[in-house]
């Protein structure tokens, strides 16, 4: 028998209808375990309890920011809700409110109410709590033990039959230039500071990055990206060129494939940043504020993963698995510290709670990791669920496939006239039989919204017919998806002639 | 072989890549048709062009008013987005929003912008276009036969084999008391008015009036509204009271069976409306708008349908049908003028289309009334698909039913110090078997654009686990349907802890 403390009350307060809340009490337990969760996430909990529930004996081994990604998704939607709401402010002047032509924005009232708002949801029971929580993650001694350092200092060695990795990941900081990892912060860190960010470069591929600059440049913040040759990698190429094309037209500077030098931080406080451009003309300028969204990489350097022969992927430390499972055949792993795989905290816990099913169950449902939605915030909304164009065409070929689009003319945007250029929806079927839809993209207000019934009747087998056949609302921009008609194979103009055409 | 003039292309700018326009000039046409389309509503126009293109020759009869269900839609979502538009300018100043504390609403601006965006929207091609149409409704001779008045004043006499009523309704007012059919006017009307609505009376307990309460209110008007008592008769019950509880909330002042006594116009302008509570006592007061929403009836008069037979509705001349048939079997019927069928030009589309295959193609497949979805504005938002909790009792029997329901706290509310007590939802569902669901009813942010996906899921026989399976995307008011858990029967509280729980 082990002490092991309870240290995360703090964290997970826990239901007392659900469990006992022993304060820095001791919990007797058994040596052996048949699952070890190394990684508090709510996808490391879901599993945890379902395994529980099924009867095995778990321990979940977590520290302090394992749920970061929980927030950082909270957070992120207060931000952007803030730059739609600054837009929402324009479009009112249009429908008859006497508004301020020129409403502005001040930083630190919205950092009160994201800090006052970050308190209460780290407060909140997130349905998160579990009996068997140690502080800490411990150290793999072999294939099949792990080794604890309690608050006491006593060290302890757990064996279990299996192992669940599901840590968070830390926004990568590059190396060099010389600079760059002192003065560069990451997107969380820019929504947590305490003065406006001002004049911002973002640097790297990333989506984070995209989101943040669209964030942070409706709220009045002057933005430059610094990208590379392959943007939002991982999104159909298709929408991510109409979200970059979107971002230059909302005047958000792009700058493509510069090469960074050293950064100087000068005496008022800004940082003086140089960098060559394709044509090696070399650029100077000051900016208030530097990030870096150039990825993330996972937690787990203390965890001696090449002990047990868990094989990770060079720099970004993220893991390969096939369904759930690692090269290690005992040790599995979910959630964002996964290669190439949606980052979710959502995802996450249904991929926990599938896998103690499959585990501890007599179940056989895998993750369905391709029709789960996806939104980005740029800050106009970008949602899909399942395959990319490049991927369906991969996998089942362009001749098999059909590929319905449309642009179309939200009646909000056309009355506050805003530019609709960008709002278009393409539906990606297999061509044949009953034209399964593959994937449906779409760009435009509500996206996050629109995205997730129709997320849900890919889970019921979606086809173009039924798409077709389901009565749209008119006029919402929902309804877009049901007035599919033109094919990418047709070659007919996708434009509307009108809002309500 | 007869002269038509196309009197209608103002309306229906046809698409010079579909139809040859020939202004004024006479189309030959056989005197016997296969189907002639009474009333150019979207929904005939669908029918008639379906029609057309399986072979059959088509003639469509129109009168000005037809598409005025369709502009009054139009009309609603934009008087909806204003008042939302005006609550967004508050939530503004919670995200650091220099905004006034009270943000004025001036209804003149308003009107401008609803006067361009209607002119506008006239002035489309909804791909309305349609070759036979001639202008006027005609007068049933017999049950083949139905005689025009071409604008030449000559009578022309025109068979078929199967015509469809199509037409569009207008609001009731009552013939008494005194002066309610003189100063009464409609919830369209209102939205038209050049000046403020002021003080307004609604009475009826339709779900337009309803409607009109919560815009009008929300836009800075005091607003009253006398009911009877079934209040929006036709939707689920517990979400009747859900709404009507949430306008008291929110201001709007609710007189229950009362009796109107005849109204006078004061020189001022205004009007003394008197009434009699449910105790008998005599209640005067000064209003500047009374609103009548007390129902629609049809405008059928000039038809003379008591000559081939088709019954109607008392009062409101509304038409029972049967798979969209009369009580005349080659008599149909689609849209708003159906008995007891939800109003909305997207089914009435839906059903032309479908009827059209049904009886010049080789169909079989019958419009699904039930499965499409629909929003009230109230302005707080309501949508469902599907069944209310009674028919689904009444058909299936409540020890038959498993419904899950929840209340649910949405993030964007929160932070903006909303009220969240009325943001509730409910799934019911089949209890044996796989829980096919039945019905979906959801009362928040954002319903119009959450529900339209859920209705596509249902086309694909949705079931509670294919629900409970869809990943959700955190937070957003769509996932709350995916997080269903608790059931009516289990009497466990659906409240949730928080915004983010």
């Amino acid at each position: 028998m082990l002490l092991l403390k309870i240290l995360n009350v703090f964290r997970y307060p826990i239901k007392s209808s659900h469990f006992q809340i022993k304060k820095l009490s001791t919990i007797s337990h058994p040596k052996n375990y048949d699952l070890i969760v190394v990684g508090g996430t709510l996808g490391g909990l879901a599993a945890a309890r379902e395994a529980t529930a099924l009867g095995a004996k778990v321990l979940v081994l977590d520290q302090l920011h394992s749920n970061y990604i929980f927030l950082r998704g909270i957070l992120k939607k207060v931000m952007h809700k803030a730059a739609l709401l600054g837009e929402a402010c324009t479009d009112a002047a249009n429908y008859g409110w006497v508004i301020d032509k020129q409403v502005n924005h001040k930083w630190e009232n919205l950092r009160k109410t994201v800090k006052t708002h970050m308190d209460n949801v780290k407060l909140l029971d997130h349905n998160a709590a579990f009996e068997n929580i140690f502080h800490g993650l411990g150290t793999f001694l072999d294939p099949h033990t792990i080794s604890l350092i309690s608050s006491s200092e006593n060290c302890v060695s757990l064996s279990s039959k299996i192992f669940l990795l599901s840590l968070g990941t830390r926004s990568l900081h590059p190396k060099t230039p010389a600079g760059a990892k002192e003065y560069g912060i990451s997107c969380d860190d820019v929504f947590h500071l305490d003065r406006p960010p001002g004049k911002t470069l973002i640097i790297g591929n990333e989506i984070e990055g995209f989101e943040c600059a669209g964030i942070l440049s409706l709220l009045g913040q002057d933005v430059t990206m610094m990208v590379g040759t392959e943007v939002l990698k991982g999104i159909d190429r298709q929408m991510a060129n109409i979200i970059t094309s979107m971002m230059i037209k909302k005047n958000i500077r792009f700058l493509s494939e510069c090469q960074l030098k050293p950064i100087d931080k000068l005496p008022n406080g800004k940082l003086k940043i140089l960098w060559n451009d394709p044509s090696k003309k070399l650029h100077a300028e000051e900016f208030d504020t530097l990030v870096f969204a150039i990825g993330r990489r996972t937690l787990i350097e203390g965890l001696h993963l090449e002990k047990v022969g868990v094989s990770t992927v060079p720099l970004t430390s993220k893991i390969e698995t096939f369904n759930d499972q690692t090269n290690i055949s005992h040790i599995y792993a979910i959630g964002e510290i996964l290669h190439e795989k949606p980052e979710s905290y959502n995802l996450s816990i249904q991929a926990g709670r599938l896998l103690a099913k499959r585990l501890f169950g007599n179940s056989h449902e895998l993750m369905d990791y391709e029709n789960a939605p996806t939104t980005i915030f740029t800050p106009l909304e970008y949602s899909f669920v399942g395959l990319s164009e490049e991927t369906a065409i991969t996998r089942f070929g362009e001749e098999n496939l059909e590929i319905y689009h449309s642009y179309y003319k939200p009646a909000e945007f056309f009355i506050a006239k805003r530019d609709v250029s960008n709002c278009y929806l393409k539906v990606i079927a297999l061509r044949r039989g009953d034209q399964r839809v593959l994937g449906m993209h779409f760009i435009g207000p509500e996206a996050e919204h629109v995205i997730q019934g129709f997320s849900t009747a890919m889970k019921c087998k979606l086809t173009v017919e039924a798409l077709m056949n389901t009565v749209g609302m008119h006029p919402t921009v929902a309804e877009e998806f049901t007035r599919i008609r033109i094919t990418k194979r047709s070659g007919l103009d996708p434009t509307p002639a009108s809002c309500c055409s």
